[in-house]
């Protein structure tokens, strides 16, 4: 699974000097493309509701425990820094996650830098734009594949 | 009203050490075994949804106004930590709450240690496994019965 | 449009002695004559999810890029203080937002005085009761009307 | 009363991208033919001594409760960050204050996030430009006239 | 054991709004009664004297090894927020404790917020007034019984 | 009552730069002179024990209950800066008290700034050597006398 | 010398719950009367300006280098928490100053805990009322008379 | 201009451990023999009213526009890590600064640790004593003369 | 004297993975055969009790004015967060001081790294197990002996 | 470049639960393998010495100029939290730099949440193990490649 | 052996009034007298380069794992507050240190209370003089020997 | 001595419109003529190795006892706000110091604001460019020429 979190439909128009001209189509496109190269379909969602991103990762937790699932790469957008729910999933379902940032966080407000989704991934991509979806997915191959 | 946040539906899945190997399920029947022997019925609810939550605090105003509920026993998992929007909702709606956690917040991290529900509620049972909503239960009946 | 956040839906029953006791129904028929003697229509909403209020700042997005409309007069409510999220929304979809509070936030808990959407609002207007819709009516229409 | 605190007399030439070309003549005529057409006559001051602030509030107090006046619209320009002085001046002397900054105070440096003012304010009206004058005054008018 | 921390002796003086009318000799009398059905005997005692509730802690230690007691129902007052030294005693010497608090101490000054007992308490009763024994009484017998 | 904390009878001996060379007997005697001279007896006591302290707090409300006694001059030592049950002490047993400090705590470490007494006190004379012990003790006269 | 900061001109007028009905009048015909009877006359002043405070405390430091003078009582109102000039004044002009305030500024607003003049006061005098006054000025005969 | 803060006219008298034991007259002779061997005049002031300072640069920035003066050599004293106005005011007017201190202000109390003068600055001069004025009016000519 | 605060009469069955398996006994016996061979005779204590163990700091003060003892070697046990009366005894009673703990406190909880007592400690002995002891007495015969 | 910093010699010894078992020669060899795949040599570091680590930035920078190398892929180890000088060498060398981390440093300690490298970096690979020097690599070609 | 910091070759210039008057070279004599007479010969060294005692440890930890040596008695010097580098060595290289401390660092400046060297210490020793280096080697030959 | 901490080597190439074009050659010429012209020599070094300039410290303090060097003129780059070793090395060889920043720090990056040179600096300039140096060596020879 790839998910996304909240303002992510807006790719390509929102801010592109932070995010790129890329719209998150073409982030999928990229991905499926990727996937399938390893041998992997992907089931690529988008949300703006914490509480969908929160079933989501459910979700994975079922088909990965069923075997049929390796993890998630997820760009939880902002509730990255915001949400103890979405942390919470994580751990309880049990989903291993790289969590992936286009943009450089770090370089941004002070209130970008805390990530309650970090102390729960396995492997976290900032900063590397979309190509870093590409990066998380490898991650979670040689962890998990 | 019996209320719970986000991820109790995943109760005896998600890390037993904290949260015991109960279901959701289980808790409701041992919810409403206790109602019954108290006379009373209960509405048993969860979500992942923040804004589903403040909706059902809302019905349950209207109904406790029409003299029609007692209160809410409520746990509301990670939102407890970051959520001003529920305290609002129980502030607004006049909704007498118990707030309940199975596992002992404060033996964990130090941003659970926060409570945006606490200051509103009018009483708190924490670390008390699943026993505790029925503890919460009693507390209602006690202040309100 | 007039976008409303969580509880606003509680008008003139929430604690009166903030918030006054003019129904939500009575601010949107308020705010539909000014806008209708100012030559204008508007859209008026109100939602407790977040993800909806997000959907919504989007949909404004498109339609002021269509010319069709001028900007969003946002009441928050409790997101206010904890949603980067509606932030992100507001940038990525570049919408000119007049942030209104009807009662005095500065003058009530300090969880209240932050504000993730006044860096992103093109003006603010507080503590003026329901009257200050209108205000924002007015400073939005003097900004890009 | 119309009061402006330090720097305002600059307006117009002071960094123009945060606060217009407008000098502050203009806005004081501006104001003028405001209060003229909803009926009122003006008292406009500008200081950039705190002294001489704290002893106009105290003036308007006079004035107030003899009937003669409203209110004061307030741009405390940076004592607003500093001033408990004038923050006891409004509430010893009963004066209704109605908050006004020309730009975004919360789009600028963490040093302007706070203010001793707005907790003792009946209303607050930011980033409008000087227009915000014109709607302080409304606010005024509306709560008081 | 019920252990009881400063100034809880002035129960049913002491601040009726926050503490309800009940004298400490109201609640030991209520605590056997419950006791007694439940099969039990209680040792209901009470300090201001920190170094006499460690002693006190150390004494139950004593008596729940020999299998003689199930735990301590505990009050600590205002130590709570300040004594490093009770949470040493009850970890020391292996004591389970549930903690209460008659009044919301989340809704009160901040500096009640921090709880020194409550990492090492098994479980945490506040805000259910004097009945609260009573509910920490069934979580221990629950728990240990 | 006077009453004393920690280390106050080490007077004369300790760092008498801070606090002078009188002994606490002498104080005793001077306070003694004093009360007679105005009409009254006194009760001076010295504690190293909070909890003695807190007893003698109880046993003053009950004399001023009874009209034998018009409050409590009160030096608390380091106790002032973390005794929150000398706090609710003071609170719960209604005992009007006057905190007195020798030196000027203000003027030392950071951590004698903070004062869990002062504010439940009626007022507080610091600095002022032995001699604000006779400013305390006509300022109760004057408030209760 | 007596001297009264900013606001102290209100008093009797201004939230009498908190300062009492007494006027600034009063309080200087009180302080000529006890003065009088210790045999001193006094220089009684006012001003809510914080240059005219620092340089009547020059004033002070030159006349008392002469001889002519004991000290300074000094009310310094807001501008306790925010002057550093007066800190500085004090200081450098080496001017004993005892340090009043009527109410008990530690039981008010955060913002009203620190005090910049009490570091380099040579005894305080807080929540005594006006009488406080006539506190300070035995403290100042007692220390320099 | 050469401009002076608060109690500065103290200097030789205040602290001379800290600030030296000439005086301001001293330092205006020193600060013109030097101007006038660079062939400069100087326009030497000092003030302890925030307010007058704030005028005097106003007045600078008219001289500066007008090709008169080439910026100003300013010690704020106090108002350095107090007055935002005067921040303002040294933006506003667009007048080159040099601050000065006499004393190393690092090596003092954490409150004189921060500048709101710097940020603002085109340089900064600190713990050279009086001659820190002569590197000051020297840096200035370098970057503007 | 070897002094020893609260809990410390647990050693040896509380936590030993921290403390070790040796009982306060033990300790007490391996410290009189230590001093012994040095030549000086201890009295060994311990209390729960805060207010005695400032008796005994003040106790230890007497004798070593009389030349009758060296000082004391103590472990403050969990007194060494909280109290800042023990720090006051110490200096009031001039007593040298080696502070000792068993455990290795700043591997540990956050809320045991500050110690009220190290600043006016002469030597301090950490994580040493109960050897720890006889290093302190070391320090302590090489300083005063 | 591939640089590390201090204890990356003792890859494969130190915490193997936080590093693996690969030593650093074994990641040398994993990155030439990688390197010459993709068409490139890499230089292969390793110092303990902040400014052997400096003076190879440098390095870098010179090269890069020069056209001869893409960039570095930068394993700062604990440097990451504490050399601010590191930060300006690779701003001021111009090095274009992806950090990577072996272990999860956001599930660590708290002092290993901050980094001084990750504002000035172009891309960061966190708790990929030592296939995030792979990753990096990737990172920085499809860069710059 | 015995390590030491940065300055630390200054001992017996620098401070006296801190570190006393011996020289390094007076330690290593006493160190060497001591280590013989308990059957050890000792490397004692010092370096003002963090990467140079990173190195060191390193070098430490071979020799222990090939059991030539027992641990280290190390004095880090000003690096004891800023080196997290030194902290993973340690723990990285497994090597077993004794911290030590010539003055009291508790009664220092605030930034020298924190160690990033206690948490993976085995033994602290501070404010012994350097006696200290003595005691920390009896601690480590106790432990280990 | 003219000292140089790490990254000054990049002078004229990094980041001009903070540092100007100047290289550090041309630095070092422009201070050997000013001070031939002033009758001194000049021992003009740069590292990026804190050890290496800790030495330079010590050997200036060497040279300085022995009456053959004035003092030191230093610019420690970034190890100003991290190096606590470097504050030693000059209070502990006892070598004054002139601290030169090139930029104006105080209106950088927050982490550039705090200075562990400053508090044992002599004197200090900031902002002046690369003129500074020759003010900070005016400043040392009218101290200490």
């Amino acid at each position: 699974m790839v998910l996304n979190g909240p303002n992510l439909n807006l790719l390509g128009q929102r801010e592109p000097e932070q995010y790129g001209s890329e719209s998150l189509q073409d982030v999928e496109a990229m991905c499926r493309t990727f996937a399938e190269k390893e041998g992997y379909s992907i089931d690529f969602r988008q949300s703006n509701h914490e509480g969908v991103l929160i079933d989501a990762i459910h979700e994975a937790g079922v088909q990965i425990k069923a075997g049929e699932m390796l993890g998630v790469v997820f760009n939880p957008g902002a509730y990255t820094h915001t949400s103890i729910a979405l942390h919470d999933a994580i751990k309880g379902a049990e989903v291993p996650v790289i969590e992936v940032h286009i943009s450089n966080v770090h370089a941004r407000e002070a209130f970008r830098h805390n990530s309650y989704i970090s102390p729960c991934a396995e492997g976290i991509v900032v900063g590397m734009g979309t190509f870093g979806y590409l990066l998380g997915m490898q991650g979670l191959i040689h962890k998990k594949g």
